[in-house]
């Protein structure tokens, strides 16, 4: 028995357990969403290899593959959604984009109206300015940033609610694979921020549907 | 003029500018907390020494001083608190108090209810099992942790609520300053977990606060 | 002569030369392993590819290859297992399963009785629980685990017997190949754990035997 | 309520909980130590200054305090003790003796007979050479070392039982605090080593206790 | 001998040898102050104690000493400067004063004109866009910041001019010292900026000094 | 819409928006470049791929590609040079070029004259004397290197003029992907030195321009 | 012109420029081989491909390929050699041969007698011992080591002669790309270790031919 | 018995066992250095501060201290020096000098000849160039220098004799304690230079006094 599902998980924390697919086989991928299909009407998996999603199609023919993304996603019945309070998701950068759709496509399946507003990075700071009624309205925002993520900076001076952030991996050299926006964004001067692992849009995803849901 | 106060920032974030006193001289601390005083109800300034501390109390005599979480704190008028929703502070072990408690006392004087729960560090499960009821009412949670930070993982995973998880710099060694915690944070395998910088209860309590206000 | 083997290891320490095929040619992991196997009954060769297998086979027809944890074995006389005093491997994800099943296979070869319960991580720990009893009767514990590594700590002060802790490079960004779950373990705040290196199955798996064999 | 104490753990484990010092003031330790003292015969404060004793002995006259190891015991009753099995405390340097009489404290307190032998890093290596009926011998060992660290591999090979290796943080340069022996003895390329935290001489010692007594 | 002094870089580089005086002892300043003093009409010393300053007090009457900027300088002649042309120096918040006066002081003892703007980080992006006419007026820039030093990115993105980033060592825990801010501003995604060492005012004024002067 | 052009940053910095290929799928690149095309006369693009060129080739039949600087580049009209300033580019080693050619290039599209002098490491100190007439009478000057970046320094110590030096990933071992050219330049002894990231070239050929446009 | 050789390298130093090919074209490598091969009888090019080998081969038909340590050598004259002072080259493990014999094959081509003694790693201390007159005999040594590097201590302290330490990369995990072995051996304990770059096996022949040839 | 003097080391290695005080007691100094002063002529102890000299001196009054180089030595016979053959001390700044005395010191102990050459870095290459005749005599060159070490490099290419290069912790921020410039030296592009650890100055003189007695 190679996985011990957390079937718990939907009744304890309100989504069902969600497959991290990077160093599993398609085999075990294919079956561990097999199992949780057959329990939950949500289904999420991370990471998705093409080939990882062509083998679960042909047992759950209703998965969806979001390539950029890398997410397989099944939802077999449309959570109900308030529109008035949306998650509000920004990128620097168009190469963020990746990132920013995962954490996107999450706080979508999880019940969540999402607005996204890419590649407003700060070196045109009057393209983020542009932004400034999505961000005062939004009520969680994320921003995904590479490079220096200076992005979430700005934001968390901006906004009155909270900023989930997402260091990418986008760069080179002195980039160090993301550490370098990981560390400025848990160094940032403005307060209301908080950091997820770097390229983590799902968690950041998830932690904002939490949030959204808050009443 | 050394300081460009953001007087703005009460309208726009909901709680005045925030004294960061390390790297200032008692000089420009007491007097920044003098101007802000001018405009603003509540002030808050954290990493203030106790020296800092009587040079403001001469100007502002209804300051008062936190030893332990290094804080200076001025209220002239309680906020109004929902007593219902509260914000749950856990720390570790005993070593991770100062912290906790910063992250506390910010999260009291911007008008949140909080509870404490010191020293359930994960090495006896059951110390924190205990504690399961507060945990699953808690509406927003706190996690305070050194050494390996484990803690915010567990408490992630029992949570169906927002987890804030604060590194703190105790431990030694391998610990690098907090960088063990802080790693071992961003890596949670539970989803709803964000963190803030080492040994940053202030940043914790403030986004406490920002999520338990959401309606 | 590009290998001075150890024939003396298996009087001295109980178990032949065990070979580290990464960074051999082809053609040195098959003379090594051929040479061994005229002295040794139990030979045990580690992050060995499928085509070294191959070439190992030709020579020696009764070695094993297993293919998840890349080991290729020898093993002409089954050890003498006391099945009362087992080794329990567990894992946090089954990602970590190859790691696990180095150090299992390794525990298996030279003489334990071994049981597995992979999948445990700290995000649901009632799975952990579940596992208690199987965690006060064994002998010795070996705990895999990526990400954060937290699975360790809780291990750790559940047990009553010695825990051998492997980080895994399974995880991403901050990870760092295994970083955080190593930082983690050093850290555990639980007494009687210690550590090996970032995917060292097989170390444990060595070490979990001797001290499963002391009486 | 600052601490939660574990007074569950030495039914579970085998030894009350031992008090981590740093990081607490002086009445935390004080405290802490009264209320342990009430239920255990046998207790151990780590990394405990010598203002910290003093406090404790006001209440607890029969504590005792050793000064290059940092650490306070209460022993009400002499455990029994199997002087056939003993583990054996190695240093490389003198200037690691007080992490290694940590490591030996600790053993002896939990019940083990313990022989020590300093000084004999592998500049040298006759002098290691000379010990090794001893390290045939022991039951367990523990390596204490700093700068480089390579006498845990050199006595790994020797030896047939499990190896604890502690390094420390002597050393200067790119030592970097201990790091370069915490990495050479993860590294080692002798199996049956295993490592706990730099400087940790605490929990070699009773990770060593918990193996040697094992029947 | 123990200083062999470039008496060449007047003529070669335009200003006398810049005195380091971290690591020497107050003797060695003293004399090597002295002697620069018989060659040259302006002297900068940096990183120098008041006990170092009162030290070449007693031998150069006419030195002066920059509290917070930890600058010695004599100043016989005063260089004719360009009032058109002005060097404008910023900060991200107060505690970064010290170093960017370094900065400032610098560039005016090598006849520039000096603008400065303290306390304008991007947490309330309204002080810095208030200073756009100064940022745009400006022939160099020279940016001064820690924690996440995200500032030099905007200004990078607002100016036409060359701009020179400054990280501190403010801020705490994964601030590492500087680290976070200066891999920002190495990672920064507007052009035309370029980074000095970590508290390095004097190399900033040094470089703003020379390409103010380029005609 | 994945891509907000900066469509304002030819009049406010002297240069349309830059493209930075690396992340982009090859049909963003191919859109962005399109409409970037339509506004300005003169684009560049970094990090691009011959399959990027050959699909921007399709759409702007003018478009360049350079090979070794991994450039794309349109230019519809020569900017005017002054020939008498000139950009001085020097590289370390030969494997530097491709760097210290991005650099060039990227100075010679913005309006520069550049002269190149290549493979004048430190290791014969003569090489890089013979060349000090061109040192002396560059107005700006790029310093590429690898390895130890030795270079920066002793050109700093040569020239009057502004050096920006590159780092670049050329080496092995403990080089770090860039991580010791990059700390040496940071540290340099001389004055007058300001780096940009690990293997920049477009960076400083960017800043290079600037300080060579200011009159 | 992409290359200034240093013709002067052989009058000046004892050996002509040797071409490290990593980064540069197949074009590249076959034009500087060229060049030097007119002014030089012995040859050495280092970190050179097969494809480069062929390349310099149409052109230079005496040119030789070293297969394991990726060797061009050319060598028209062989170098009178004083067979009494040998070059003692060892390695602690099998894989670590490639970089040894960089160093062997190096040695030998600068006019060095060179003995080789393969696999003694400190895991088994007796086949090291068992090499001890060759250690006594010998003029210079070169210890080749990855994973935790002891083997240079223990050298170091049975040598009299210097003992030029060369890390490597081999290893996994906490190996970190050979730094554990980078770390151990700067720092170690015994004395007249001096280290090169991590797999710098050339560095390590040409400084052992360089101290052999001294009188 | 807390020290297990080598006091072989004098006939294996040639000189006595040297006194490492960091982290000793100064007890333990006193008793190490009147027991090997019982039999050896000449002794050194490095990193001693004037109290461990002071209790030294009392029992051994011809011990000598060395203020700058934190050395205690004695001396009972002036050893028989060379003179033709010297060892070139160089600093690359005068904060360098502790660490080249320290170098100096142990060399002209042990016997050898040696010239110092101090401030002499790379910022101004004339005052370097002034001393090649120096270094194209020296014997062995000892290079030592902190900030960006760059000073190895350029005298590793000047020099046909052995460099041994000691990075120091001089210098700040980016520095990190001098890993800048030990990384700078690990990878010098100049052949014939090894390294040995950040500030040990002992260890350069101690190999270069073996490399100097070769015959
Ligand atoms: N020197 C030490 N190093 C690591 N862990 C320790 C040390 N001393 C005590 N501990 C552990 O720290 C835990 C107590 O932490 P605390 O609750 O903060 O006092 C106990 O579970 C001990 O096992
Ligand atoms: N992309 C992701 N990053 C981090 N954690 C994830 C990701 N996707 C899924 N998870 C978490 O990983 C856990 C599953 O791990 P496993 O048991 O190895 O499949 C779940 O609890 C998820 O919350
Ligand atoms: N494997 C190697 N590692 C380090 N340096 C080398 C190596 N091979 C050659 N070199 C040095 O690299 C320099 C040539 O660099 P380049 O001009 O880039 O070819 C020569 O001065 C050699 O001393
Ligand atoms: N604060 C500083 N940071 C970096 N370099 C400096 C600083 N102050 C002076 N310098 C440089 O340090 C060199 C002098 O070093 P030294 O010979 O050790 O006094 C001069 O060439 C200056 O350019
Ligand atoms: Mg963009
Ligand atoms: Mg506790
Ligand atoms: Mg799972
Ligand atoms: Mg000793
Ligand atoms: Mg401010
Ligand atoms: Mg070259
Ligand atoms: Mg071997
Ligand atoms: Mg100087």
């Amino acid at each position: 028995e190679f996985a011990k599902l957390d079937h718990h998980r939907l009744l304890r924390q309100g989504f069902a357990e969600v497959v991290f697919c990077q160093g599993k086989t398609v085999d075990q991928v294919q079956i561990i969403i097999e199992r949780l299909s057959e329990y939950n009407r949500s289904i999420l998996a991370t990471r998705a290899t093409k080939e990882m999603y062509d083998a679960v199609k042909k047992i759950v023919p209703d998965a969806q593959y979001h390539q950029s993304a890398k997410l397989i996603t099944i939802e077999r019945q449309k959570p109900t959604v308030d529109k008035e309070r949306f998650v509000l998701v920004m990128s620097a950068g168009t190469s963020d984009i990746p990132v920013a759709e995962e954490a996107a496509i999450t706080a979508e399946i999880m019940g969540n109206e999402v607005k996204r507003v890419y590649d407003v990075g700060v070196a045109g700071i009057h393209r983020l300015l542009d932004q400034h009624q999505l961000i005062e309205q939004a009520n969680v925002l994320i921003v995904v940033a590479g490079m220096e993520g200076a992005l979430a900076s700005v934001v968390g001076g901006m906004a009155a609610k909270p900023v989930i952030a997402v260091p990418t991996s986008i760069g080179y050299g002195a980039n160090f694979g993301g550490l370098a926006a990981l560390l400025s964004m848990l160094n940032s001067c403005a307060a209301g921020v908080a950091v997820v692992n770097i390229d983590n849009g799902f968690g950041a995803g998830r932690l904002a549907s939490m949030i959204n849901h808050m009443r």
